[in-house]
């Protein structure tokens, strides 16, 4: 991976771009030109964007620092993975049934973080309608690695400097497994925080945006820009309560990422968190099983109209999973859809009074090849149960690649899950 | 009000216009000719439609013809909402915004209904962006009356005998209000159940598509063929045990309401229910205060791009409603929705083993004047619950206007729902 220097505002965060601005040592264009240089150096090779127009970008960059930069966002250069909606770029799905694509306006969360005053830089590479087939995003770390997926863009240009954070969209484990292939911060809020307006909408019962950046503050700071949230609070300053659960895909995990687990553990322990060993009781396990019918599914009646209209543009692995979803016993939906109510009130009653939920991003590092985005298994039972979730990078495994471990938090609860993660993001720093 | 003859197809069930189709009485074309015949006499003074293409339907019913017209909704007529997309007609979602807008593809409601047979007529009138600024159509039994909102044009086109069943989406009471008002059926499934891609989605976390059709069984043959599920259910054969409720908005029911509630009670009770007197707990009423707040701080999000580009082209009412929306304390909007899901736990349990609740469609009949559609305070406290619920005709009030009774059932249970609200329909017949 190509360096930044330290001195490069591509390299600040958000909080210290913003600083950086208000004591005027900084603009919102000569941010975006340093974030455009990235682009310039490192896109040919890593391939993170569908769409970008930098004539467009350094105009709002200039109206932003004629007034003043106002907003939570104002100045800030943002991604947005390409099924969101943008009225000034083609939005194409990751399929080619919707190529060169205009759509009349911008979904609604970039719309809001654009009236928060973030600077579009460009649509992100995701894989086909957010699904399986990859498009040509390689990883900054090693080009001949995947960087995960469906949010393969998003990951990746954060990863390469092209931005502090951007748009990603989760149904299983599409912005926590690449954020922890890519050594960046993922951030899933509680279902329905962001609006899916303007976004192609593959699960209605799973499907969230959220945010990858170089730090999860960064990601709650887009959050929050999206939602029209005040700023996210700090870091708490006592140590929390956290159950210790290497979660529903234990048995693939990697020997590296169970050491990384176990120490890491033992790391927050050390630092003063009451950490509990905890497994999951049967009523919210049962999300596990119930999840591909749900996503598969609702897909499957999301991509009603290519499946009738273009479908030999739909790729036989996606087909095939829709056919599946399209053929369920009349009924299964409708049960998957009540034993993920039930696992949701349950798994509210199992974390009782813990903050956190301590467990594995990914089974290990990002697989070798771009033919593959590796496996969701370690995030799609959160995702079913709707509460907060983070990825925050911890390590590199024996490939030197990045590795990642997640938290997961109480629906709603989303303030109280961003201090705590925060507590951990800084006691692993 | 018009009167067809019953010699008309346009005055058929769809399953009696199947099964003239099956026995080589009537083809699709037959039936759409007769629709069209009414739109034609009708539309003028009604003004349901927002868009329609004869000759495109034309094309669609002989292809469905020469097809044998196979699917669950073979050689069917249906109308849709204009908050669905259609690739094939304007979509302007009831706003100058979107004026002649021609989306790429169908929405995955009209997708699926297509795939399963449906032929569609036209788009129908919704108020602006689904809330409560009116379009031009009049009640079809006094045109000096409102036909209801937001699903106006579905509700007045199928009393206009224009087709058999026509998509709405509901937010508060949008589609059992205007189903109450026109004299037909309405049916909100469970949330979820017919999916919102390509759908000008407002909340999120309420807004639900259903149908308005002259029967509950076409309502839910259109919900059928949309979700990919098979035929509904008969009407059960046994009485159903239903609680009877006259819900958070009994202080605003007219007299004549109140009294076709207890006769309606009455009359179920003697034809073998056990109709037992009910009151909704606390934290079930607890989602009635908090429906303001989901439903407009998400409709804030929703429209943030028409906000911020064409705030003169947004009504002023709606204006204020989005302003207060996006001006709500921090957490406020979490808040709510954490009261949403206590409020849908504690309605199961409450619940017990009753089949329906039976409470008003809407305080009274249509009110005088197009421009208000009435008040949805009978409707939005179930819609938050997300289960199925449905109005059905129940006779005419003072004005010589028709009235409506709700039934509501339990979230994921929709085909035993609609059999025992077939059950109730067949008694009240």
């Amino acid at each position: 991976m190509t360096q930044t220097r330290l001195t490069d505002p591509s390299a600040l965060t958000i909080a210290a771009a913003q600083a950086a601005m208000a004591a005027g040592r900084l603009t919102a264009r000569g941010l975006l030109e340093a974030c455009l240089e990235r682009v310039a150096q490192v896109e040919p090779v890593v391939r993170a964007l569908t769409a970008f127009d930098a004539g467009a970008a350094r105009a709002a960059a200039d109206a932003a620092d004629r007034a003043g930069r106002p907003g939570l966002f104002g100045g800030i250069p943002f991604g947005a993975k390409d099924v969101l909606d943008s009225a000034d770029l083609v939005s194409g799905y990751g399929s080619p049934i919707w190529a060169g694509h205009r759509p009349r306006g911008d979904a609604a969360a970039i719309a809001m973080t654009r009236a928060a005053g973030g600077i579009l830089l460009g649509k992100t590479v995701t894989t086909e309608f957010a699904t399986r087939r990859p498009g040509p995003t390689a990883n900054p770390w090693h080009r001949g690695h995947t960087p995960g997926g469906s949010s393969s863009g998003s990951a990746a240009g954060v990863a390469a400097g092209f931005f502090p954070a951007a748009f990603g969209t989760q149904t299983a484990g599409s912005i926590l497994r690449p954020a922890a292939f890519n050594g960046v911060a993922g951030y899933k809020p509680s279902y329905g925080t962001i609006h899916r307006g303007g976004m192609k909408v593959m699960s209605e019962s799973l499907d969230t945006i959220g945010a990858l950046g170089r730090t999860l503050a960064d990601c709650a700071m887009l959050v929050a820009a999206a939602a029209g949230l005040p700023a996210p609070p700090a870091a708490r300053a006592s140590a929390p309560r956290i159950l210790f659960c290497p979660g529903p895909a234990e048995a693939l995990l990697t020997d590296a990422t169970r050491a990384l687990l176990a120490a890491t553990a033992s790391r927050l322990s050390a630092a003063g968190a009451r950490v509990a060993d905890a497994t999951l009781p049967p009523a919210v396990m049962a999300a596990v099983t119930a999840h591909p019918a749900v996503m598969n599914g609702e897909s499957a009646q999301a991509l009603a109209w290519e499946r009738a209209t273009s479908r030999a543009q739909i790729s036989d692995g996606l087909l095939a999973v829709l056919d599946q979803g399209a053929a369920l016993a009349p009924g299964a939906l409708d049960a998957a859809r009540v034993v993920f109510a039930d696992a949701r009130a349950t798994y509210l009653d199992w974390l009782g009074d813990a903050d956190l939920v301590l467990t594995a991003s990914a089974p290990g590092e990002a697989p070798e090849g771009l033919g593959w985005t590796g496996d969701p298994a370690c995030n799609l039972l959160w995702t079913a149960l709707h509460g907060p979730c983070a990825s925050l990078p911890a390590g590199v495994g024996p490939a030197g690649l990045p590795l990642g471990v997640q938290l997961v938090g109480r629906f709603g609860a989303d303030d109280a899950f961003v201090a705590a993660a925060g507590w951990v993001e800084a006691a692993l720093g």
